[in-house]
């Protein structure tokens, strides 16, 4: 018997008419033989009511008591699903977190599933029970309750197919897809029937919002085929699993990028051993992530040294760098916050050369400058002036035929 | 050092304002070196809006589920109530009903409390910390999420009050205390400074609403003293407690009344053993549960029998009584939904002869016809025609000079 878990988001059971047209969908593939344990998030609106209350008591709220508040809204979820599958005669029950068990660290309101006690879902599901589970949540060893930051539902969805070795698991959201990018921008993107593991660990660490980077590297790990599909529509998705020899043959297979990305250069530093440990250092210790690194050389021994941070975090990183400045007597510190930074995807690219050239090219001939460059074994992404972003986009997904589905 | 549980009600923590109000008397009393345990309600409102979206996803939700859905409520509180305490400085932490851990029986909507887990509590009360408990909640031995029922929240605190040894259970409320009457009645009506448990509990049964019968009745058997505050005034409130020598030596502490009870008389049935069987067992069989019971010899060897049921199950009684008519051959039925119940209660009517006639007096002499009569140790109870029950409290209140303390 084949064995499914679902995952809807809060769109998806945003109200009461959605929730009952969820438990429609569940209803029929459990009438059809299947298996189905379905995850839920919170309805839509319902995380943000509650953390607007918390932050009118507290500025700064508990990190432990925001997480007993917000998992109160995927147990509202699970409680009105099961209750509308009831009402369609099916056998359902719903599982907090806690319940399941999922057992986290206590790194609350960003924890990491440590361990799912499949058992009582097991038992559930053999004695024909649908099994409805809150998303986003779980326990610490002291049975605390945590929660896995946002989006971490489709995490819980991946890590209970994979205890239970799920036959898939399906991501339910309001998308139909993944596309070979976002149709906003190039209208002739095309929905990808396949693409493997590493392919979206990379789209979606490109800016893709699809699905979480950790819900597909948990998926990858585990190899749990994940499939993308949309709340609203029929169809059949995108099937994200392991790479297969009968798989699409694209060199290519889709184009990411983000806005969300500034620049940072530190001009004049002495071209010595350790410098870049020195500037990136206190950057680290401030706990900011830092994306793309270059570092130039200049005239008279002298480098240039620039890096991309989270937008968010330009002020604070820029503050620090003044004091690398001084402290190197380095000439001085350029912040740039109207950059993108723009990826080709595919595993084709491992066995092909000259596509980092075609790129180039493609790019060049429209005018656009590189500002920055980096690769990985399956991505090459290029940091441009944000104002050339959506045609850079458009460029690339013509150049490299990516609405020609034979093609590609 | 002092020990004492709160309760507030979802009133008292109906908003944010109010739930800052609370954390500040928390905050004060936690700061004179008392140890505190907090119980909280769901903010008011909340519960009817959950149960709301329930019934327009099933009408009639499963209970099981009802109670993952409705617990909720509670647990959004614990978690605003103690990050209010952390704004003050106050080292707060909350828990809900499963992690602290209250054990019921698993009759979900109605579950009665079995054990509780008081270790967690203590510890965290030793470590300085003000505990914050979701009231109305618990898990049974699987751990499925229970609910006490409606007005539950009184019996967590006794319950964690009787686990705990507390030195006070303190309910506090949107009434200042427990008064001789209701003062919407008799405008002179006094506020006790202490009942007995024994009272407090015919005083509940009997149609004060003041506190949940259930909580008293769990107080008395473990001798926790109990006091109903104000939360939204300054004063001692009334306190509960075992009946003490120093007692104010009252005949009489207070009169309670209720207009949610009705009438059935079956009149000309055979007067032979067994017939109260005949006439009740239906009744009970179909879990309606009598109140007063009066059998009067009428003519001939027939008998009519008279008792109350609750407003609510009039229709259902009446037609089981109707069959019972036909098969008793007795000649008709009658029901009265236009009666109210009036009781005067008091530990000192242990020791006075002549309190029934002082109030049967009473109520003659202002034309009060009495239709029905039952009593116990503590407490006498009268029925009369609805239309008089302002009348006869009144004019009891001041038969028994209830609105002077030093008579009283």
């Amino acid at each position: 018997m084949a064995l499914i878990v679902q995952k809807y988001g809060g769109t998806s059971v945003g109200s009461v008419e959605r929730i009952q047209a969820v438990a429609e969908k569940v209803a029929k593939l459990h009438k059809n033989g299947t298996q189905v344990v379905v995850v839920v998030s919170a309805m839509s609106g319902e995380t943000n009511r509650l953390l607007k209350l918390a932050t009118q008591i507290n500025d700064r709220p508990s990190r432990r008591e925001a997480d007993v508040l917000v998992s109160t809204g995927e147990q509202v979820t699970i409680a009105l699903l099961s209750m509308a599958l009831h009402k369609l005669g099916v056998d359902a029950i719903s599982f907090t977190g806690g319940q399941v068990k999922i057992l986290t660290d206590n790194a609350h309101a960003k924890a990491r599933i440590l361990d799912i006690d499949e058992s009582i879902i097991v038992e559930k599901l053999n004695n024909n029970h649908v099994v409805v589970v809150a998303g986003f949540q779980g326990v610490d060893e002291n049975g605390n309750i945590t929660t896995l930051g946002r989006g971490g539902s489709d995490t819980s969805a991946v890590a209970l197919a994979a205890a239970l070795k799920a036959d898939e698991c399906q991501i339910y959201t309001d998308v139909d897809g993944v596309y070979t990018t976002d149709p906003r921008v190039v209208p002739e993107a095309r929905r990808m029937e396949h693409i493997t593991f590493e392919e979206m660990l990379e789209m979606a660490s490109s800016g893709s919002k699809v699905l979480q980077i950790r819900a597909v590297e948990f998926a990858g790990k585990y190899n749990v085929p994940l499939r993308v599909l949309s709340s609203f529509e029929e169809g059949e998705g995108t099937l994200i699993s392991l790479e297969e020899d009968n798989m699409e043959d694209a060199l290519i297979s889709g184009i990411a990028f983000t806005k969300d990305e500034a620049q940072l250069t530190i001009r004049g530093i002495p071209d010595e051993p350790g410098i870049a440990h020195k500037i990136l250092g206190p950057i680290a210790a401030a706990n900011i992530e830092v994306d793309m690194i270059v570092q130039n050389i200049s005239q008279e021994g002298h480098a240039n040294f620039t890096f991309t941070v989270s937008r968010n975090d330009l002020e604070a990183a820029d503050e620090i760098l003044s004091k690398v400045q001084q402290q190197l007597g380095a000439l001085e510190v350029i912040s740039n916050s109207n950059i993108a930074k723009v990826s080709l995807v595919g595993v084709g690219m491992r066995s092909h050369a000259g596509i980092a050239s075609k790129m180039f090219t493609a790019l060049g001939n429209e005018g656009i400058n590189i500002l920055m460059i980096s690769t990985s074994e399956i991505k090459i992404s290029v940091v441009i002036e944000e104002k050339y972003l959506e045609l850079a986009v458009r460029t690339l997904h013509h150049a490299f035929d990516l609405a020609d589905d034979a093609e590609s």
